[in-house]
């Protein structure tokens, strides 16, 4: 799967900013990205693009309108698949990480096999992934893990590439989940992926590469997740990591979505994670933590850093507070 | 999934005894599965079961079609459709593990949707399984894990079975892949199962039970495996189990189908299992080795165990010499 550039970002009628996060993401991470915005009445979101009809739009090149906004209640609505429909006949394809997927619209599907634009549905596997072989691969790896799921492991890989890419380093950011998809317009939705395949997938995502190449790969899950630690199980030996980052959100009391298991400590992801990774890179390391302190005050969160900092002997730092620097130096 | 007993084993021309592996291991471990054998011109495997016609063994009763027998180049012959299909229309139904799928052969789905008879490609997940949730669960289970795949794991968690019901304790086998789900007519084929769904798949195998029955849940690769170690994480997880057997093969230089990973000691297996087991149950406790030790003469075999056993401190026995007793006896 790789999305076609630049992008029209759809808001559809986003009812606050939350809504449209994935396109908030791409705005963020990849400001060269988009062309415009499409909003419809009673869109509150703001991505602070130009706004632009379809063919406004198609007028300034996009290739592919990406749907950067949550669908209430599973639906697609009449409304978006008229403004869908209208794009692919401008000549755009269309991209979403709905749980409704695309494919399941017969009109949209009538209205892509007409134009000849493409649907993607980033939520899917976009081919077939061959068995893993843990062969050893040039280039470097960095894999973002965590205590949990959702404690900032894309937003850390994503921040190292571009403290690494403004200072000339070769970076690329490897997304493993829908809004990082959607975001580079390409990668695994690994969660999607057929078991015996995982660990493959994650090799083709991050193949050999120039000896100074470093692949961010955005983690998934947590081993200490029972539901999703089999697919962090899969990037971490897929992933090849030279470098380690643990990710942590150090208010958080018990795992996300399950509130009978009480929220393990930071220092406890090391000892747990670096066994495994050695498996197939002997010479990996942990390279410093990213903790999310979103949830604390800031003289609270800088205490709370330069303790861990200090505990572990590993650089601590919140990228969204204080950039990546400090990790992309420990490399 | 769900298959109908008795079976009819179909050996079809398999050249040798190794051709029909999967049917020996229905006649091993469910000798009272099966009615009959079915063999066809050429055939030199022998079940020691009645040879029928599909006429005879639909009037002994048997219910389904089990092709015990690897395919040649993947193809399904039109000498064997035409028993299929003439067993369809006796009213079994048709059960496989191949790699070429039944229902990607027309003539076949047309004679299953003509008698209403199922094709049963064990190969593939027969239903939706939920996210795992980790939540505890009664009743005991026991995980078989290894150094490596195809080191004994599910002839070990079947040869407990066989003697945990011998002394009337309450036991049953869970199969993860295609030769276990064929032997007992039910399980998962955890490899073919969507990755976020893994560990939600095997916690629906091994569902909460009596307080003394034990699911003796059959292992998959080896956390020491990078093409496999994903689906091992959610076996682990999605298991939660109260016992684990650590399974080895000794003479092996190098992970199966990877010469460049050298094989791990079995000293090494605990260490790296147990912290990431107690995350489900922290009351978790490895109780003894089972050791293949096929490829060794009986004396240096014998000796192995000896040796190993009072290197670990456990019980460390080969269930094909010496039987499951000793492991059981250590739950």
């Amino acid at each position: 799967m790789s999305l076609a550039h630049p992008y029209l970002l759809f808001l559809g009628d986003a009812p606050d900013a939350l809504a449209a996060k994935v396109a908030q993401g791409v705005r963020d991470w990849r400001p060269e990205a988009s062309v415009g915005q499409f909003r419809m009445p009673g869109c509150n979101a703001d991505m602070r693009l130009p706004d632009m009809t379809i063919a406004e739009a198609a007028a300034a090149g996009a290739k592919t309108l990406v749907i950067g906004v949550a669908n209430r209640g599973g639906v697609i609505s009449d409304a978006w698949q008229s403004v869908l429909i209208e794009a692919m006949e401008a000549g755009m394809d269309i991209a979403a990480g709905l749980h409704t997927l695309l494919r399941d619209q017969p009109a949209l599907v009538e209205a892509a096999a007409r134009t000849g634009c493409r649907l993607h549905d980033v939520r899917l596997p976009a081919r077939k992934y061959p068995i893993g072989d843990g062969k050893r691969r040039n280039g470097k790896r960095l894999l973002a893990v965590g205590t949990d799921c959702s404690c900032g492991k894309m937003y850390t890989a994503l921040a190292m590439e571009k403290s690494m890419q403004a200072r000339g380093m070769s970076a690329d950011f490897r997304a493993t989940g829908q809004t990082g998809i959607l975001i580079t317009g390409d990668g695994v939705p690994l969660d999607a992926v057929v078991a015996d395949f995982m660990a493959g997938a994650v090799e083709v995502l991050t193949p050999d590469n120039d000896p100074d190449h470093w692949d961010l790969i955005e983690g998934q899950g947590s081993l200490f997740h029972p539901s999703y630690s089999g697919v962090t199980m899969a990037l971490i030996h897929g992933g090849q990591a030279d470098a380690l980052v643990l990710c942590h959100e150090p208010t958080r009391t018990h795992m996300r979505g399950l509130p009978h298991y009480p929220s393990p400590a930071l220092d406890d992801l090391g000892p747990l994670v670096l066994p495994l990774a050695r498996i197939v890179n002997p010479d990996v390391r942990i390279i410093g933590c990213s903790i999310n302190t979103a949830a604390l005050p800031e003289p609270e969160a800088l205490a709370y850093l330069e303790e861990t900092e200090r505990r572990l002997g590993l650089p601590c730092v919140d990228p969204f507070r204080q950039g990546a620097d400090r990790l992309v130096e420990a490399l």
